[in-house]
């Protein structure tokens, strides 16, 4: 394991990482032309080349998010910050929040909420569970919140939840929607403009298989209406989206010191996505989906998640009987450098997490994994 | 300019970012060995990997820091997440922050302060000054504030604050300090422990010279012993320094997705700082410095700082009579790839900021800038 060596002050030498092949649920396995990409020589944040790219990074979002909202961009930050970025611009103390709860992460949202002042109101189903658009519609015309917030793709349940009607029931009682597209953005149909969601975050180290580091965030024109009519100034500077628009596509005045790095390596990944098309890439994950499920299948084994209500990229499969998940992920992360991730909260021990992402989402990627993951079940049984 | 070209789909190819000479107040250069740090393959932020480099970037900023304080890890954000981690950890509504001001960060820390409750009172002095003991030391025990912030590197005038007496009188009302090292980290000694701070952030791209992207923190026990006494959570969920420590250094608890990249990037730079070693770094900023200094004064130029409050890595200099400020920046970067910066608030227009930093602080790499700027003087003249 130790690729490090101490030097004789007692620190160390060059980072030697080991070549993992990450199934887990991100980061995903990064294209070795982002690698490059990220070799490409820092320029200031304040530099016209950097402008150039963050346009056209901002430009790539917008598709990959389905929108046409000016408002898409990067938040130098991970995926925690972009949903931080959405709530804290979004809820100010008191605001009333609608939040639909089957998973980790909308307690995330939760939590983040409550620090933001927000009174919220809560619609829960046991983890791995989805909404019906009449569980969604009753709830918001019920409650009539200002804000509604729900997880597009639940990583923590690898359940996708359908929004239409929720945004629809939003909008006819004065709402604006937030969802949380961390996992979604870049393998499956996002659909921002469509669904009519008000407010998404996502991050580059899942569907866009780019590496952590920054946070696409996109705002409706509605939501931009409410953001200018706050009574209060975001609880939060450093995640304030007017300062970051101002900075990043207005007047160009300072807010950070954004990382040129980071920017190279999204730009890069959009322009993967845009060279093998959207739809292509999309279709792609559906398709290793679809082989990776019927593989598992063939294994005995179950799906946590009803057929229909699936994350593409990342599948949650039941831990069998007499099957312990954790040898099974010891094992393939030391026999192999495999990383898959097991589940947390009410479903630890009972799921493992494995992710068919961006340029492991092929024939070859699924069939690979599932002759090595059937060996580790048989290996540690 | 244009290093972009647009596919028929109306996007964009490969990013071929132009070389820059990085000698603004950051990004600053970065050395050959981070890039290749980089390239390095993406590990999990589970993976125990991952942790252990981690561990070593702490130890490295431990040392960087000049401190022994167990809590010392980098925020995955950039310097001003940094300084956002510091003002919503130590302040809740109510706490009263006695803010000594000079500068534009200073101004920045007391924005921050008000979002997150505190009770502000400044201790002013214009742009370009700094405090003297008996300055600081009257206002605190006037005051009896219970956290004290100032800025040890303040960017926005080249002014390097020294801090013995303020931290003892703060000390002495049972106040904590919290430090503003965002420049003068890995180039000036901080010494944090020598100086009695409590709470200090910094940025990767300034006297560290890695890339933007993350912001080391460090954290006393007295500090850390008020952050357990909080009677309001943090007002920031991805700021919450109990939440990252536990990620990062205890339990390893997920709670956001590090990016191994930048944690890559930041061991190299801290092993770069380890192999010349921390004081002969510092010894060679201070020479690059003073060469500085000498070929401005050569030139006919000015300092806008006094001599002994200088900033080592981070020159301002008087714009002279007669120089369009703004054509000289703008010559050096079309001309030469040079970067450095203007001035700001009340010194817009009337400084040039100028970095010579990391891979830049020597003999040539002063003196190329110096002949540069001379040209570029003459020739928009």
């Amino acid at each position: 394991m130790s690729n490090l060596t101490e030097t004789a002050a007692g620190f160390r030498i060059s980072v030697h990482a080991p070549k993992r092949l990450l199934y887990g649920p991100g980061p995903s396995q990064v294209h070795p032309r982002i690698y490059q990409a990220m070799a490409q020589p820092v320029v200031g944040h304040l530099d016209p080349y950097f402008f150039q790219i963050s346009q056209q990074v901002q430009k790539g979002l917008r598709t990959v998010f389905g929108t046409v909202n000016e408002l898409t961009l990067p938040i130098s930050a991970t995926g925690s910050g972009g949903m931080e970025t959405a709530v804290s611009n979004f809820i100010e103390p008191g605001t009333k929040l609608a939040l639909f709860v089957s998973g980790f992460f909308a307690e995330r949202i939760g939590e983040m909420a409550r620090r933001h002042g927000a009174e919220i109101v809560r619609l829960e189903k046991p983890w791995g569970e989805s909404f019906t658009p009449e569980e969604q519609v009753d709830f918001i015309r019920r409650e009539r919140p200002q804000v509604v917030a729900f997880v597009q793709a639940e990583t923590s349940t690898g359940v996708f939840q359908r929004s239409r009607a929720l945004c629809e029931a939003a909008h006819e009682v004065g709402a604006i929607v937030i969802a949380d597209c961390v996992t979604s953005l870049g393998a499956m149909p996002v659909n921002i403009d469509e669904n009519g969601i008000d407010v998404a975050y996502s991050c580059t180290q899942k569907g866009l298989s780019a590496p952590p580091g920054l946070s696409p965030v996109t705002v409706s024109p509605l939501a931009l209406e409410r953001l200018k009519q706050r009574k209060s100034p975001n609880r939060s500077w450093y995640f304030d989206l007017s300062l970051i628009a101002d900075y990043l596509s207005e007047s160009h005045r300072y807010h950070h010191t954004a990382s040129a790095t980071l920017f190279y390596a999204l730009h890069e990944a959009l322009a993967l996505i845009d060279e093998e098309s959207l739809d292509l890439r999309q279709q792609r994950h559906k398709i290793a989906h679809d082989r990776f499920v019927t593989g598992i299948e063939r294994l005995g084994l179950k799906m946590l998640v009803a057929p229909g209500q699936r994350i593409w990229n990342l599948n949650t499969v039941l831990v069998p009987e007499g099957v312990n998940e954790a040898k099974v992920r010891a094992y393939l992360l030391e026999k192999h450098g495999i990383e898959i991730a097991g589940g947390f909260g009410p479903l630890a021990g009972k799921i493992f997490r494995i992710g068919i992402m961006g340029p492991l989402a092929s024939d070859d990627g699924v069939d690979r994994f599932l002759a090595k993951f059937d060996e580790a079940m048989k290996e540690t049984a």
